[in-house]
């Protein structure tokens, strides 16, 4: 494709996404993808093109064959998993960063890359009031970042037992903490960095579904009585069933009397610190060794945009630097080079959408849209709780709530059939898109608000659907 | 930002691109950043604006402040590191998977970008004649994929260790065999994965900067019996420093007596596979376990675009697998579900870049163009062979021609001296980019030829310039 070809085709595929985010935003498209599994793979070719297709071919493709099979996170009726919101200035950052190409092997290689980073991680720390104690880089996903957090706490507990024998000549097993509602990325990135999940203790939650500090205490003392070696605690700032809220400040106390490595998710929840009346919710965080926060959701940056902080960037770096002689500048020694951060060596322009969507919005213009979605949260919060035979199952701190529709006299069993038969028909019905998920070992459906689109009426349009549909039975 | 403004800068913003892309095709703009360390940063707030700001302030400043602090990967002079191509239809095709924003937790959250991602990795294994054997999956890095390689590696040798006390309680130690040549990534994914320094054993190369395999044989053996337990070797196809290919068929036969898991690291010369009168460089790869190869580099599916095939898709995704409540559908058992193959949950459309290459060019297209390339390094090779006082350092198999100019009667050092001297002159010219790196503890200078827009003329443009500066002493 020449450079005229791409001016043609480029603006057709501007035109081709605003029409989609227009009909995304009209409610035109079914929330849920309709398409069988192997649909789409039906209608592809088994092989590649031997010769060059015309480009208009491609395009057609994608909204006959593409479009049909995408599920729609911008859609003001997505109230799924947790928003994956994807601002249009932060989409037009992201088009300048896939365009200019660049590639972030160190600081020579791209030095607008790392400085710009280094600059909107900084303006992050502030918008979230974070002490300048912490330093940030942008990572893909809290999955990795988690990962990231448990290697550095592991090379920390072994003093860097790395660059010895490795985890493999660790004397005590090394135990890592986390609750009973720590995301999935949590155990992932335990069993990964090879602590093995017998050494992985869950710690129980009080009724608010947040970790018990003093349950972390009496297991650690435990632990350590046995012989074990309490490596590193992982506290929730926004638990992905139910967003709770972990006591940071009590789970501090125990990590720093214990010697723990405390790493916070806050991947969710993060955004929402932004707003200093959400503070408190974080209390403690100053403690914290790690700190993950993802504005790739609630924010709206763009996925993938995970930001890490640290307190101690040098421990980080010695963790995981490598420096080949290929890679080496003159350069190195007055600058940061952010391969030594995380895992992958090449890296991409991330911070570019993060800087176009913070500048085009305007911290106030995001936080009055995180005050909006907390709103229309405690509005159906509000509706929940006055409704007879509805059950709000959790508190609602910040945006997602979380229900059952309790009809009386279903046996257990009877009601997580109710319960995944009505979401079940939203979800087919493609006026809105629910996620349930388990709680207390029986279904409930989280309500998640905060698609940049979602205004009040659409929280009404899905309270009504979700009564309509519930009324409806098994 | 509404639509109707995403339409007005989007298409403001393809022109920016397009204009870009000229410029640097033209060789208008300096090939490696003139910025001092700190300059842009410098220019820019320290704190993020509270009130939102006119999109065109954005616009006027990434002009002004980001294009001056950027290398230009896009460049036909840049002969730096290995080619990182951003082909305009793979920028397209970025384009719509953040526009349409789509957010890979599990097929349902996105049907098209999971199956569009089976259906291109399945084009790519049989543009590379490689067999139905092998699945793939689209991750970030070749670092990552690594990772996950001597992760799965790892697991196999400890018969699933993850499940249970982890690496912590391997009674042998495991060991990672490399050599010497290999890339520095395989070193720190050995190290995150817990082995440690001591646990990676080196293997020598021989006069090609290939692994001898009966090195290998004879390492693993005195390993065994010294109570070490071999684990996995990581063989590559097109080291860093000099493209050079190390002999997957011999390595094979020692991997498969001793019982180690096998990872090709292909992320450089697997795109040139997709020529057939390459493929014997990298004879014996279907003995492999598992195999990277980057369509972000030489094949030009913009960053970031690296393909894990692996043989033994269950094994992976055993060792990768959790599965909460929240991200279970009814469809799992008849679908992939990709985050079970590897690190993130959440993924983006990647897919959609290569798709749209692959059709744009056609194989035949994508072939021509890698040809042209290995054309190009032999016209190079035969001058510097060809002229007095330089010298080839090494084969020069594919695309990377590694050079001295060794002027008579200079010591060691000052030939080092030398060398850094004339390649500095050449990146501080802007007139083009290189890379030098150490080989056999001396420093050499790689041309690594493969830039989309590089054509003989700027081959032939360099090799003056090469002249020119070498000449002009240290």
């Amino acid at each position: 494709m020449n450079i005229e070809e791409f001016r043609r085709f480029g603006h057709e595929l501007i035109d081709w996404i605003a029409d989609y985010r227009e009909k995304a935003q009209a409610g035109e498209l079914p929330v849920m993808a309709r398409v069988a599994p192997g649909a789409l793979k039906a209608q592809l070719p088994a092989a590649a093109p031997q010769a060059p297709e015309p480009f208009e071919a491609v395009m057609r493709d994608l909204t006959s064959v593409i479009l049909p099979a995408c599920s729609h996170f911008q859609a003001p009726q997505f109230f799924g998993y947790f928003p994956s919101n994807s601002s249009l200035s932060a989409v037009l950052g992201d088009y300048v960063s896939t365009g200019l190409a660049q590639l972030g092997l160190n600081w020579q290689a791209s030095p607008a890359l790392t400085e710009l980073e280094e600059v909107t991680t900084e303006w992050l720390r502030q918008m979230l009031d974070l002490s300048p104690a912490w330093s940030g880089v942008i990572q893909d996903t809290a999955s990795t970042t988690t990962l990231v957090a448990l290697l550095c706490a592991r090379e920390r507990a072994t003093h860097h037992g790395a660059a010895r024998g490795g985890l493999q000549e660790s004397e005590r097993p090394l135990v890592v903490y986390a609750s009973s509602q720590s995301h999935s990325s949590v155990d992932k990135a335990a069993l990964l960095a090879g602590f093995g999940r017998n050494n992985i203790h869950v710690i129980p939650v009080d009724d608010s579904y947040a970790m018990r500090p003093e349950a972390l205490h009496e297991t650690v003392e435990a632990d350590r009585a046995r012989g074990l070696l309490p490596c590193a605690v992982v506290a929730t700032t926004g638990s992905t069933a139910t967003t709770s809220l972990d006591p940071l400040a009590g789970i501090a106390k125990v990590a720093r009397a214990q010697g723990l490595w405390m790493h916070v998710d806050a991947a969710m929840a993060g955004s929402a610190m932004i707003l200093p009346e959400c503070r408190p919710l974080w209390q403690g965080v100053e403690q914290a060794d790690s700190l993950v926060i993802n504005p790739h959701k609630w924010l709206g940056a763009s996925f993938d945009c995970s930001v890490y902080f640290v307190r101690d960037p040098e421990h980080l770096v010695r963790v995981m630097s490598t420096n080949p002689s290929y890679l080496r500048t003159a350069a190195d020694a007055q600058v940061k080079n952010f391969r030594d951060w995380g895992i992958p060596l090449g890296r991409r322009f991330r911070a570019l959408k993060l800087w176009f969507l913070i500048r085009e919005q305007g911290v106030s213009g995001l936080q009055a849209r995180i005050r909006r979605d907390i709103g229309n949260a405690r509005w159906l919060a509000s509706r929940v709780d006055a409704t007879p035979n509805w059950k709000r199952v959790a508190p609602s701190p910040l945006q997602t709530v979380c229900v059952r529709h309790e009809p009386p006299g279903l046996s257990s069993d009877a009601l997580d059939t109710h319960t995944l038969a009505w979401v079940r028909r939203i979800n087919e019905s493609g006026k809105a898109y629910l996620t349930p998920a388990m709680l207390d070992g029986r279904w409930m459906v989280r309500v998640s608000i905060g698609a940049e689109t979602t205004e009040r009426r659409h929280v009404e349009e899905l309270w009504a659907l979700m009564q309509e549909q519930a009324a409806r039975g098994s």
